[in-house]
């Protein structure tokens, strides 16, 4: 019985980016939607489980995408809501690469580090991988700073990851620019930046005047760069005493993860990958074992 | 060669359930149109007519689906129009699973006993799986009696089913409710139930309350049931002396027939799978050889 | 690494022509996308280009198709701005089979006789299949007469040549009906007739009138044709001393080209398939070596 993987994209174009992933992983079916709203999805679902037997449900799977996280996490709740007992199939949720991203970059952090009680700060974590990553940074024990432009949308999503991980130690932080973001960062081990395209978050010379860093990751990879320190292609390289990562450095281990997590969705009918099953993933996938 | 199965579907998302079938049915490319509609219809056809040589058209096929069985004949009409002599591919139509169903029922009932001159009555007789269980009951000699809410859309539904079975024995009753359906049932050996979902046709008790009914079939899988004393699961169970099957009770044979058909379009490149020819493959499927 | 071909359509419905030729060409995987514009198309080459690393990039490929030839072109020009350095796929432009047709009627031509300084007449010679035979014509050494209805485009589509081909002699000429694009057919050894399909360009007993001619490509399949001493299942026969081939015996070599061409697109992954590199597979299909 061959595998089909059922994507369900929010997007008026369903993404070239997750159907090749798709293939490249092994996936024998991709079965491509677009323009999927929480209205129209219970029927594609029911098509899915109504087919193939409950024993064989473990060969067909569902991926949802498109460049809006929070369209992809309402079409998940109503994906969830459509199966009945054993009627259901895996879901992976990845719109815009958020999970697999934030993913990879904390485990990449982690690989070189325990974070444990960690000092640590988040720019541009109100967007849908910086809030991930923080969730996930929170999940491993680190004292999260989270840092938004406005102080209510840092607090909104300070209360999410509070939700999501009930033993999360995070502050929110406001900073209207680069230097407000730096004194934000002063103190941290780790910093992240998730900021938008073409936003700097620090300004060169911040990885020196920022005494106790020891990692610096950077997830944009368009420029100008987040981190001005920070190059695209840095890869575990060491800036002034700090590991630094760029975007292309962590997207190979996230290419890794994204290909694991769809080939696992085919292990049993009922995985929900969501940000920490897929972070689990991703810490299997850099060879975290503790 | 590859075989090839274009699926256009008069909604907006092309169904799920008929791309996993023909998977299942060995098709090794499944080539998904949503939204197609008589007017963008005829170079669809002609795509298909025109690539591969007239002895290998019978690699491609077409299967024509959606939620509306209406939107699906008004398409049938359009892709035989498009055809020229050889430059022709199989056909089936299948919109809402309304001629499998209808095929797998009437199948179920006939490999029980023979129809010919079987009184029998169909509830929900004008909705697509009702008329063409009508017709199916018609056809194999059986005395209809056709019910629906008015007489009005009964009566159209008998003069479609004389027009296409020219020996029909039908008659039209309408019922208001499910004490008049019980009426129309009395003296009926096959009752057939193909109302909405969630419409209650015959109450309970019904089973016992009428005298000489051998066989009852309810396609409504949605509690609550079309016929009250019969549950989905039911398979050829035995209540007050009735044979009983529910919707999923047929499913199995749906299923098989469905996936008969799309095997079978491959056969030859001039197969037109409409209700006759699809309760053709149900007959055999269900290893019915008078 | 299975081969992926991304269909770019232009049309509310990505065409099925293109798709079963691609499987028919050997692609693994074809991604259909329907509708697309130039302002949704770099997302959807970003995902092609930023999933495989560059040594694998060359198993994936674009195809640009759809009715208009116009809105393929505006495409093209997106696509290849969309790549960055070794980040790039190969890309063929076949919208309408413009580049297909007119290089299969061309190859057909020079197949038969050197073209270097042979004077050519080309009917309806600003549709898209039109303008890339007079091209093509031009390109080859052929002193190129080019008809249209109007002067102004006639001469539009000159000047077009000219740009692409430096060293094109090309003239531009006006008709209005069958009798003045007979004038203008008067001293040419080759026409070929592209008009729009039910335009009858040349009248019964052309071929005879016209001295001097040896060879006619007529390139509309729809009757009434464009030459109306030329069927379209011609191939090669000989009406009047002149060699004639019609739609239909162009169209094995152009699904010969079509094919050839799709293949290709995965030998290296900087290929841009556009009407001249058509045409040199064109040639090398007809078996032209000089």
């Amino acid at each position: 019985m061959q595998t089909i993987l059922i994507q369900l994209d929010t997007d008026n174009q369903a993404s070239i980016f997750d159907r090749v992933v798709a293939i490249d992983s092994g996936v024998a079916q991709i079965f491509s939607c677009a323009a999927v709203t929480p209205e129209t999805v219970t029927s594609l679902v029911h098509g899915a489980i109504f087919t193939r037997g409950p024993a064989d449900l473990k060969h067909t799977a569902i991926f949802i995408g498109g460049s809006s996280a929070a369209a992809g996490e309402a079409l998940q709740k109503k994906v969830l809501k459509a199966f009945f007992g054993p009627l259901r199939v895996s879901v992976m949720m990845d719109s815009n690469g958020c999970n697999t991203t934030a993913a990879a970059a904390i485990a990449t952090a982690r690989k070189h580090m325990p974070l444990t009680s960690v000092p640590a700060t988040v720019l541009g974590a109100t967007g849908p991988v910086g809030l991930r990553a923080a969730e996930l940074l929170a999940a491993e024990g680190a004292h999260v700073t989270l840092v938004s432009r406005t102080q209510e949308r840092a607090k909104a999503a300070a209360e999410t990851i509070r939700e999501r991980v009930p033993q999360a130690i995070v502050v929110a932080g406001a900073a209207a620019d680069a230097q407000e973001n730096e004194a934000l960062c002063q103190g941290a081990e780790v910093v992240v930046a998730a900021g938008a395209a073409g936003a700097c978050l620090l300004s060169q010379g911040a990885l020196q005047r920022l005494s106790g860093l020891k990692l610096a990751i950077d997830l944009n990879a368009v420029p100008p760069l987040g981190l001005a320190d920070v190059s695209a292609n840095d890869k575990g390289v060491t800036h002034h005493g700090v590991l630094c990562y760029g975007a292309l450095g962590v997207g190979g281990l996230k290419m890794k993860v994204h290909r694991q997590c769809v080939a696992s969705l085919f292990e049993a009918s009922d995985r929900v990958l969501d940000t920490q099953a897929i972070y689990e993933v991703a810490r299997r996938t850099a060879g975290i074992t503790t």
